[in-house]
């Protein structure tokens, strides 16, 4: 088993690549067990964790589901009370086992929300105004060879459903009210500190949106939220955004309304069997490819950094964690 | 010579090309001289114009130089009372020729501003989280076999100047508020409806932001007002952004700046030699390119229609123009 730090810092188990900064901070602080360092399998190496003079009661976990803290994960390492996600969602970890055995969770909190806000309204600009695929067609030699580029669409005045209104749902919200978008929103309940038009069921709101952008967390609830009547509902001039989870909308339909063009475009950060994506999309202009980087941003690094840290002095210091996660996290 | 429309309607001199529904309008309520159909040399079709039992009293000419409006093209045809340019940009005509021979002058008003200003933010996000470079990244299969994409730069926080505050810069100031940006500027003078500080010359903007965005129109006084001192003012985490008039930039030392890594990257909607780009631009990652698009949407075409007509008659029932332009037209 591969471990640092100074035999009186509590272990910690690491499930998540981090750079030489981080790795440095949390080898101050913590004696760190770190799985992708080790190269044994993930049973064995949390077998050893687990026998091992002092057990670890925490665990620091990627977001994206490489490592699934699940009910034989929690099972093999007893001693485990707290589980951090690096990541805003928490798909790969089992909330209601968590609970079950009393382990507490923490997510990454608000340390993300701005740049995926950002980089939502990015991937959105892109499809609308085609800003990838003309500067594709720039780096070809097509301009002016082939004449000018095809007119855009107005991101003004479009009416645009979010899907979860949350942390990141409403920094997205906010940015677009500044160029002149009407904003509705589906989420579990409607919010009383917003005047956005509330849709309980997305199909309502994909009806009455030209744009849908998926900004919840996935859930047994969520998955598949935006489906082939979701689709249908949201009509040839519509566009879809997901800076989600990919399994928030069901692919293969998307892939088909968009080469019987059946809506007009998509901007995807996120693929439902990520890191595969879908080839078919390669040579469609309407549609933005993007691979899961709207928190990548050496400034959400070093928040991600220091919020971790964070929540693990907390977590060892018996007060609250920073940015706790709940059982019955669901679509914000 | 190309005409058309019933011979009670005023002539209109046409030097733009439009599309059918721009056309039937103006064939509607004007006797059209269509230049660009005409097939006929510049000025052999100002004479014949100008022979004519009815004479020319206004002209719409394209932004963008294709047609210059200087002194020989308005000796040419000395009835031409008004000169509508249907871009923002006025450079291509000679202003204070204009006002000597008493020639009204209108450009595009406010018709393109929030599809600018949208665009020139959509650049900006390109440019900082790469959005367009990671796309290319995934569609040429590299991700994940070449491992994750390299993080970008968060826009919250951004120092940004922008050179020309008028309706476009103010637009994009407006939204770039939305995203937590420091907004500064630098025009000719103070403003006393905003906060944004401002600088009375662009090498201490430059000096004292992250993002330069060109937004000013093109004039002798903003010819490369963005020069090698002001790049290197600006420094090797800058980036600039360009939805002004190519020339505004000194182009070549843009490239040299972007290819010594004195600057961190470029968005350019325009060319100094438009349209014939920097193929020495189109390997680089950090620089996004665009084919002069910024105003490019169904919406604004649609926009332009209305307003041009507005501004014919509004000329032709001397009533003053819709959107006036003076001859100390200057960086706003």
């Amino acid at each position: 088993m591969s471990s640092t730090g100074g035999s009186g810092e509590p272990p910690v188990l690491l499930f998540r690549k981090v750079d030489a900064a981080f790795s440095a901070e949390l080898r101050e602080r913590f004696r760190v067990l770190d799985f992708f360092a080790s190269g044994e399998p993930l049973q064995a190496f949390l077998a050893a964790a687990a026998a091992a003079p002092e057990p670890p009661r925490a665990a620091v976990v990627v977001g994206g589901g490489a490592v699934r803290v699940d009910a034989s994960f929690l099972y093999a390492v007893p001693s485990l009370l707290c589980v951090l996600s690096t990541g805003a969602g928490v798909d790969h970890i089992d909330l209601a086992e968590c609970a079950r055995r009393g382990v507490a969770v923490a997510n990454s909190g608000e340390v993300y929300s701005t740049d995926v806000a950002d980089y939502a309204v990015g991937l959105l600009i892109d499809v609308l105004r085609q800003v990838s695929a003309a500067g594709r067609y720039v780096r070809r030699g097509a301009w002016p060879v082939q004449g000018d580029y095809p007119l855009g669409s107005k991101l003004g005045g479009k009416r645009v459903g979010i899907i979860g209104l949350g942390n990141i749902g409403s920094r997205i919200a906010k940015r677009l009210e500044a160029f002149g978008c009407v904003i509705h929103y589906n989420s579990r309940k409607p919010k009383d500190s917003v005047s956005y038009k509330f849709f309980p069921n997305v199909h309502g709101l994909a009806a009455e949106s030209d744009v849908l952008i998926v900004a919840c967390a996935l859930t047994k609830a969520t998955q598949h939220i935006v489906n082939k009547n979701v689709l249908e509902a949201l009509g040839k001039y519509g566009v879809v955004i997901n800076i989600g989870r990919g399994a928030n909308i069901d692919e293969a339909e998307l892939v088909v309304a968009l080469k019987e063009g059946k809506i007009a475009g998509a901007g995807l950060d996120v693929f439902e069997q990520e890191p595969k994506t879908q080839a078919e999309l390669f040579s469609m202009d309407n549609v933005v490819l993007s691979p899961h980087v709207a928190v990548f941003t050496e400034e959400s690094r070093s928040d991600l950094r220091a919020h971790t840290i964070g929540n693990l002095e907390a977590f060892f210091s018996g007060q609250p964690l920073v940015s706790p996660v709940h059982a019955d996290f669901l679509v914000q």
